[in-house]
This record gives C-alpha cells, sequence and structure tokens, in this order.
C-alpha cells in the first residue's frame, strides 16, 4: 500500500475514533439536573461517582468548544450547549474564596457543586483558564475573555512572583524546584490565550512565553540525554527520586507545545532541540523494549521508581506521543518520525480502545492488560483522547491536502 | 507431619526471617553523620534517595526498642544505641510549630532535619508516640513519657474536638468521616501507651479505648457482610467510591487490635465479632481467586476503584492477616484460623521475601510478580515485616509452650 493509502486508512480510522468518543461524553457524562459533567464514568458508561472533579470540568467544556467552533461536523447546538452548560457550572461553583482574599479553584466538588478539596498547586485554575477563553471565543463573550486572563494574571503571581497563595507552608527543606508541569501548563495558556488575537494580546504574553520555553529547555540534562521532571530553579539536576524522575508522557507533550511555539515564532533551532530532545529522546528512553507502550515513570539511573504505577501503560502519554510524532513529521517530513508514529499508533489502537463498549480503557499493566476498566475517573475525563485525535485528523487533513 | 512438628518448623523459619531482616536494617539504614535512619533503600542495600520520612524514623525506634526490651537475642547495645539516635533525631526535628501555635510533625525530612513536607494528617504524630513511649520504657525516661501523652492529648483534641489545627481549609461539600485509619490508630495508642502500666493510665485511657472500638465497629456495614473504610460519623455508609472502598489490609489490622482489646477486657462478644467480621469478612472479600494474594484495594458493589494500584499485592497486607490469624487461632484454637494462617504464610512467604539480598519485596503485579524491588521507600520501613515476625514468633512461642 502507498504511503498516502496508508495516510487515508489512518485518518478514516482517527476521524471513526473522533465521533464514537464523542458520542461516548454526549451520552453518558451530562448531568442534565445540576448542571457540569459527571467524570467518574465505567466501561459500560454508568456513572460510579458523582463528584465534579474540576480540571475534567475545564477540560471538556474546552474540547467541545474547540471541536464546535473549527470541524463542521460538530457545529451542533447539542455540543455548544453542553460546552455553555459546563462553563456556567465552572463559573458558578469552582472559583472559592480563600483566606488570602485570592481566588483559588476547588479540585472537586459535589454534584449540586459544593467544594469538596482544594489543591495547593495551579493545575484547576490552568483548566479553568482553558474552558473560559475557548467559551468566549466561541460565543464572542468578551466579558469571559476578560475573566480567563484576570486569573490567568493570578497564576503569573503565584508562579514568578510569591507562591503562598497556593496555601503550601514555606518549609526550610522544601526547596523550590522547577516542575515540567508549570512552564508546559503555562506555555500551553499562552498559546490559547493569544492564538489568533491581535498584536496587543501577542505582545502582552510574549515575555511569559519565552520564559516557558526557557524554563521547559532547563529540563534537558545530562548532556542532552535525558528529560527530567523536576530541576532546580537555576536550572541544576536535584538530588534523589525527585531528581532523577523522568516522565516521558510529560516530555512529549512539551515537545508538541515547543515544535508549535518554534513553528509560530519561526525557530528552526527550537524546533530542532524540541524533536531531537523532547519528542525522540523520551521516546528512546520511555519505550518498554519488551512489552511495548510507554512506561508512565522512570528513573534516569535506573533504580526502581517510588512511585506504584511506574511501569503502567497509560493512555495520555500515547496520547502525547501520537500528536508529537505526527506533528513533527508534518513540520519535517523526516519518514522515521513517521515510522515512529505508526509505531506507537499500532500499540496505542490495539491496546486502548475499547471495542465493545466505545471510548478507551486508560489503565494498563506493563504486559497490556486492562488494569482499570473505567472509561473517566479523577484524572480521566474527555480530554487527552479527543484532543490527540483531533489534533492528529487535522494534521492528517493537511498532510493529505499537501501531498504531491 | 503433626501439627506441632509443622508450627515447630514455622516458628523457625519466622524466627531465622526475622534474624535477617534485623540483619538488614541494622547494616544500612542507619545515618551514622546526621542520626535518623534512611528509609530509601535499594533491593541490594544501597541508598538510593535520602529523605528521612517521619512515619518510618518513629516506627523504626519503636520496633527497635520492642525487640530490645523483649527478645533476648536482641537485646544488644547496638539495637538500643540505634533506638535512642533515632529518637534523638525525632525530638530534634520532627517537630514542626504550625501558625495555629500547636505542635505538628513533618512528614519528611531532608537528611540533616529539615521539614521538607508536613501531610494535614495525624499519622506522622501517632508515630512519634509510639516512638517515644516505647523508648521511654526501654531507658526509663520519664520525662519522653510524659512527651509522648501531651502529643497524645493534642491528637485527641484533633481528633474528638476540633480539628482546624491540621490545616485542611473547611470545605462545605467535605462532610465529616470516620475513616478507620484514625481510630484504628488510636487505639493502637491507647493499647501502646497503657499496656502494663498502673491503673491511673489505664483509667486515663479507658474512654477513649472504647470509644475506638465503637468507631471501629461503625464500619461493619451491608448487614455484617462488609468492612467498608470510610463511613459516616454517625456510622452510615457514605455514597461514592469512597464510601464503598474496601481495604482488606487495613481491616485484618483493626481485627487483631480489637482481638487484643478484647482479651484485655474479657469480652467474648467483640472477640467473636473481631474474629469473623475483621479477619475472616476481609479475607473472603480480599483474597484473589485467581492468582492469591490479598488485594490492596476493592469497591463492594464490585466497579473498579479508582486507585491505580488496587489489584497489586502489597507486603503489609499480608503480614496483618498473619498476624490477625495467627492470634485468632491461639485464643480460640479452632482449626480453620489455623488453615488460614497456613494460607497466608504460603502466599507471603513464597512471593515477598527476596532470598538474594535479605528483607522482602513490599510490591508485586495482581499476578505476584515484583513490580518494585526497593527494600525501604517512602510507606516500607522497619516495621510491618519485624513486626509481623515479632507477634508471630511470639504467639508460636506461647502455644509452643503450652501444647498438650
Amino acid at each position: 500500500m502507498s504511503a498516502v493509502l496508508k495516510m487515508e486508512e489512518c485518518r478514516e480510522h482517527v476521524r471513526t475514533q473522533l465521533d464514537t468518543v464523542v458520542d461516548f461524553w454526549l451520552k453518558y457524562s451530562h448531568d442534565t439536573v445540576h448542571g457540569g459533567f459527571f467524570t467518574c464514568i465505567g466501561r459500560d458508561g454508568t456513572v460510579y461517582d458523582e463528584l465534579k472533579y474540576v480540571w475534567l470540568q475545564g477540560r471538556q467544556v474546552w474540547m467541545y468548544c474547540r471541536l464546535y467552533r473549527t470541524m463542521d461536523r460538530f457545529h451542533k447546538p447539542e455540543i455548544l450547549e453542553a460546552a455553555k452548560a459546563g462553563g456556567e457550572f465552572l463559573r458558578k461553583f469552582a472559583r472559592v474564596s480563600t483566606s488570602s482574599g485570592q481566588w483559588k479553584c476547588a479540585f472537586c466538588l459535589t454534584r449540586d457543586g459544593k467544594a469538596v478539596k482544594i489543591q495547593r498547586t495551579i493545575f484547576s485554575e490552568c483548566f479553568y483558564i482553558m474552558a473560559m477563553d475557548e467559551l468566549s471565543r466561541t460565543t464572542g463573550d468578551k466579558d469571559m475573555q476578560l475573566e480567563a486572563e484576570q486569573m490567568m494574571e493570578q497564576l503569573i503571581y503565584w508562579v514568578r512572583v510569591d507562591s503562598s497563595g497556593l496555601g503550601r507552608p514555606q518549609l526550610p527543606g522544601d526547596v523550590a524546584t522547577n516542575s515540567m508541569a508549570i512552564p508546559m501548563m503555562l506555555l500551553c495558556l499562552v498559546q490559547q490565550l493569544t492564538e489568533g488575537r491581535g498584536q496587543e494580546v501577542v505582545q502582552k504574553y510574549r515575555e511569559l512565553g519565552r520564559w516557558c520555553v526557557q524554563q521547559i529547555l532547563q529540563h534537558m540534562q545530562r548532556d542532552g540525554t535525558a528529560i527530567l521532571e523536576n530541576v532546580s530553579l537555576d536550572g541544576q539536576e536535584l538530588p534523589g527520586c525527585q531528581g532523577r524522575l523522568q516522565n516521558p508522557g510529560h516530555a512529549l507533550e512539551a515537545g508538541w507545545f515547543l515544535i508549535q511555539y518554534s513553528a509560530e515564532w519561526g525557530d528552526d533551532d527550537l524546533q530542532r532541540t524540541a524533536i531531537d530532545k523532547f519528542v525522540e529522546l523520551p521516546y528512546q528512553n520511555g519505550w518498554d523494549k519488551e512489552h511495548g507502550g510507554l512506561f508512565y515513570f522512570l528513573d534516569v539511573d535506573g533504580h526502581c521508581p517510588t512511585q506504584l504505577e511506574w511501569s503502567m501503560k497509560l493512555w495520555w502519554p500515547h496520547c502525547e506521543a501520537l500528536i508529537a510524532f505526527l506533528m513533527a513529521y508534518s513540520q519535517t517530513k523526516k519518514p522515521e518520525l513517521l515510522d515512529r508514529f505508526s509505531q506507537v499508533y499500532e500499540y496505542t489502537f490495539s491496546h486502548f480502545p475499547d471495542a465493545k463498549s466505545g471510548e478507551w480503557f486508560g489503565y494498563l499493566t506493563q504486559e497490556g492488560k486492562v488494569a482499570l476498566d473505567f472509561k473517566g475517573g479523577p484524572f480521566k475525563g474527555f480530554f487527552h483522547v479527543p484532543r490527540c485525535l483531533y489534533m492528529c485528523e487535522r494534521i492528517l487533513d493537511d498532510l493529505l491536502a499537501n501531498k504531491d
């Protein structure tokens, strides 16, 4: 079969998968009584817990809007209404005032919106911002865009000026670290808030975008042979397990954020670094040569990680790898990057999708057996799978449209 | 082979195992520079992280003292000195003053004693108390006993009067729950603080002990067919995953605490409940009929738990099961309880001990393969394995001494 035919077949498969996944969440996740989305959804669609996780509320609003706004076949009232209802639920309930007078978002809410838990991190706020910005683009609501930007100011203050508002006690042994997740999420938000907007907004976040890229690049360690998840604020390796931790999925996700950034700013050096060090390297270090699939965590010196799930195969690193390799190929046309994409594609589609009830399993053993069979849980919602399928479909569309 | 011969063989094995385990920690875990114990120890004894986890510092002090004080062959200066050095490290560094003016213990310290993390729970304090009380018994230091009792007052205040000193924000959706770990640990501490002490101390904690027993019994749910890990404050089942969670290891551990309590107070009804509901039932519900071993977590309605490690086989539930069944047998002489002990014994000793480098592996896959190969980590130290071997050896000593 020719490469083009294979690519067309792949696009058809990805498109069908995306339709199935969207159908699953439209059918099972909407809470028509209290608003917002159920996120704990069993294999067959049963809601097994009514708690509403805020990361996942924000991500689902974002994903619905993105699909509605940019793909004709999802430009349906049903999807718009669901996104708006989710956004309303978030605005009404997610923000919890803290003692310091700053707005924190809860991590988890009851079905009717009462705060159950607040994390001392920035991620609930990140997904709140993503939701509000994307919803404002969909509905044209300028107030909502403003709200997203205001929350963003608060985030930047916590990350770059004073983190005490997050509620962590300052402890003498708890040295400040640069954790991959932080600059990666902020870069994602910069791209979200600026994409297609005027020069004023682009300029407003330009320095922050550069700073995020520099912070991400600091995770390249050991003469460029490893991406480490946590480094010191001045970019040095940290002692102990924390310092040696590798999270291939995060590195790959940062990788395609960097490829996007390098394309936007025409930075070829950065593109090369992104592909060699944040896409190819995590794959080389993180792929399980025995059983296939990407490990969740690894220790760069080969010690056993202390995370009990280190050897499990999770859906989201595979989603990120698919996007990263396909995007890297689309930017460079290097055939070896398409080969990698095919390898990850084969493992992913032969292991994660549930042919019986739709959607994907999220958690496999090292050997590839389904270890947890729910479709939605505290950290798995309508996000990584549809975002991956959406990104891949669009890149494949471009590749096929521009084929010789 | 006769039952007595089998029991003698078993005692020899347990005794040899205990010697090996004690040797391992004496050899690899002592920090002779900064005091305290290394707790992150690899398969072969290598320290792979210098962080010092406070639960494990306290537990190691307790275990060394208990061995020194009650078993002739461990009445050695080396063990006493290590216990004292550990106690000194704890007293010097574990207590961290919090903004509310109450003493909190850190969860984790740097090698030289700087606080890295504080949990918003009571468990660091629990193991601090266990260490101080047992050390005071070993050295005769009355101030230390007083310190343990003072810390205990603080704990009781947090659990029964006002938990705000723990630092958790009060959230409208976060309903107060009775989690098994709390009354179980407090009952353990009551037994620790009162054992062999005068009537004044016994009376001081008598009401608390009764309260703990009542709180533990509230976890018997569904007409006595399941022990649930979390219930409401008035003993009702809670909604969602939290409410349906079963933790067989915890139930079994609570089981042998209850058997001890019922023996102390001559309460035959409680003994029966403890054995039927907190020992036999968690074994029935928690044993993996396909691969053997006890699951870590289960959902009482058969949903998939959201804990990624739910199906793994951990060392400590097996340690607790061995103690629970042997103690239950020693109190009742019912042969079926000895059969259960033998079954758990066979799985445990054929899977967890590391014949090559000594000590036990802690974390196996559902199928029984070693998933994490370290001997010590953030939650595995010198505690469950030696406590189990110590308790079993002593019970077997009694059984063999009193055989007809």
